[in-house]
């Protein structure tokens, strides 16, 4: 054999598990059109072009139309130009990048924010660069972590400890198993975003208190979804100030792109002069910065828009349970319904496109467990009642027509 | 000492090094005027603002204010909002993404590409999961590679042979020692950021062909900039049929964000399946996508930028020449003055920007080795002779009154 055939057989083994496992992913060509989220255009691989709606975008709240995000990034486009010409270090520190920062570091009452290209970073990033700063550090990471998360804690070999989902106890245990004077992080989530159920917050950090351990929460899939000024979970529950280091991102409920952490200016001053991923990449173009902060500005006095999206999310889950389909429901914005199979998952999902022009994209291991493949919906406040029935008698009729299973109706 | 005290000492303690090693990093604030390029304003931390000139960008051709770049970018805000709403698999997948992959494949020659959303990621996810592909792989990486590169070859605690700088020799003696059948992958860049120097393509390609190693190929520094359609360094030298994977970036020449491999349609494919840096993060939003689509597109046919840009650097190499400067001359773009303290470095560089605006960020370790610190310049088409005489009278001045070497004028 060949050099080269070794190589493309060894690659061609890798794509063909993925066949084999029905979780091989077809990106879907997908064109939203201002002004009328949710539809967009699908083009498929031949050209040919069908009308949808888009049921599992992760733009929470549509603010990815909103005029306040679209008006600044113009703006900006106008005044500073396309890209930000630089890394932070390196001319690329724009007054756009600072008043994000500013914004945010409000948003969680911190004394200082630093905004990465994207919250995979930050988290990457920050997690990776902590055991630096703090020798000998110990991360105890809920298993459910999202893959960023994973990804920093074992990028450098740093120690970790991996507590079950949520589970307080099993985290008490492993911290007790630490000696005091280790230096220690709780790394967990506000929401989950595949089951969308909660971190035990208050319970966590009442440990790290007892411990004296460190405490990181990813607020991705809450901020500007919860709390009264759009600050996530730890906005709405108050405990924020027993939060040493939050997450989140600027790409979801914010509508635009780009991550952050928000913390002590000690902190985010430690991290920003060692962090890799930080320092070495250019910074997000002015006009990204500027649509951003505008976002998280504006998403701290609407609160009309974080009732909208629970009323929808409430409906589309009442009218889903009424049918009997097995959905997860732990009262966030976040609608899952296990169908436990790739290859079912993968039909399902392509007849609602094809028959019904509902896109939803099916979620497969690595995502989620194996047996737990499901389609996740996320409602949002431009999801009108027509469409919610339109998805609903959808998902009834193919329900029916693969025989799956339907949930005890009293579920 | 209580536990938050312990933690703010030992990150007091990695601030503290950098204090005293001279190399903390101040961030300067900036904001560049479209149309006005290089010219920006400095404000500084009081508040107070000065007019600068920038020396050290990365927008080495001025695209980030091109016209055909920001109508591309503002045309797609108004089709279709700020961000993309999703990770590329679910909903953020667009036809400008689309586009912009099938106008980077074109510019390197390749079956296909994939973008990411900076270079940094594109070189380390593509170099973290290329082990995971093709099983035992041993990466044999230059030691002056970029942060990026060398993030993702030690992420995954792969196998690994670094090789000195550009030195073909020492290559050839590491592949040498590894058993034919060891799938080995050979990762360098074209031009060096640091001291623009270039690799020794075909040298090691040769190498490649010789032992059946993969090539991977860092053009980063290089594209838009070289090449007759500005497809980089393996375009002007005729050789990118020899490369196996290229990486490259949208936010330096082409002047907006961004960054991705090109290579053949079956490794995107699978790196696209397994890379976590790539999956589990929201895709470019559709403007930034467009405007670098523009940009690649543009620079295929605009020969003269790329001409401009040669010359000036070429005036100010020899304008500081002259002057028996200490400069770094290896025939590229980039400019390096090496002042070999990094106090001095940081001085000359503040004396630069207070009393002539021009501001050109200090580059210490790690980014380079110590000893070798330096101002380096990164002149551009839109840098005009009188700027050019502004930043020659203000550094013969400086290298005067801080009573610094000059080469013999004759080097």
């Amino acid at each position: 054999m060949t050099d080269q055939a070794r190589y493309d057989t060894a690659i061609d083994a890798a794509l063909d598990r993925l066949h084999e496992e029905g979780r091989y992913r077809v990106f879907h060509d997908i064109e939203r059109r201002r002004g009328n989220f949710p539809h967009a255009t699908w083009r498929r691989p031949d050209g040919s072009e069908r009308p949808i709606t888009v049921w599992c975008g992760n733009d929470y709240l549509g603010m990815g139309q909103h005029p306040v995000v679209l008006d600044a990034m113009h703006d900006a486009v106008d005044a500073a130009g396309a890209g930000s010409g630089g890394t932070r270090n390196i001319s690329g520190t724009t007054v756009y990048h600072k008043e994000l920062e500013a914004e945010i570091a409000d948003l969680h009452h911190k004394e200082a924010a630093l905004v990465f290209t994207s919250a995979y970073i930050a988290n990457d990033a920050t997690l990776s660069t902590l055991p630096k700063l703090l020798p000998g550090l110990v991360i105890l990471s809920d298993e459910l972590n999202h893959a960023s998360m994973i990804e920093g804690i074992r990028r450098n070999g740093g120690a970790k400890r991996i507590f079950r989902h949520n589970d307080v106890a099993h985290l008490r245990q492993l911290l007790e198993e630490l000696p005091r004077e280790t230096p220690k992080l709780i790394a967990f989530e506000s929401v989950y975003s595949m089951d969308g159920d909660f971190g035990p917050i208050d319970a966590i950090c009442d440990l790290a208190e007892e411990f004296g351990a460190l405490t990181y929460i990813d607020e991705v899939h809450a901020v500007g979804m919860y709390g009264p000024r759009g600050g996530g979970v730890t906005e709405r529950d108050r405990n924020v100030h027993r939060i040493d280091i939050v997450n989140g991102t600027l790409a979801k409920a914010y509508g635009v792109m780009g991550g952050y952490i928000a913390t002590s200016a000690k902190l985010c001053d430690a991290i920003r002069s060692y962090a890799p991923g930080f320092i070495f990449t250019t910074s997000l173009p002015p006009s990204v910065a500027a649509a951003a902060a505008a976002s998280v500005r504006h998403l701290k006095t609407d609160q009309s828009l974080r009732d909208q999206h629970q009323t929808v999310a409430r409906i589309l889950k009442m009218r889903l349970k009424g049918l009997g389909m097995p959905i997860i429901d732990h009262g966030s914005h976040i609608v899952p319904v296990i169908v436990g199979n790739p290859i079912h998952t993968k039909k399902i999902s392509d007849r609602l496109l094809e028959d019904h022009g509902i896109y939803v994209q099916p979620i497969n291991f690595p995502t989620v467990p194996r047996g737990t493949e499901r389609l996740r919906f996320t409602p949002s406040p431009v999801h009108d009642p027509r469409m919610i029935d339109a998805l609903v008698r959808a998902m009834d009729g193919l329900w029916s027509h693969c025989a799956l299973n339907r949930a005890e109706l009293s579920a």
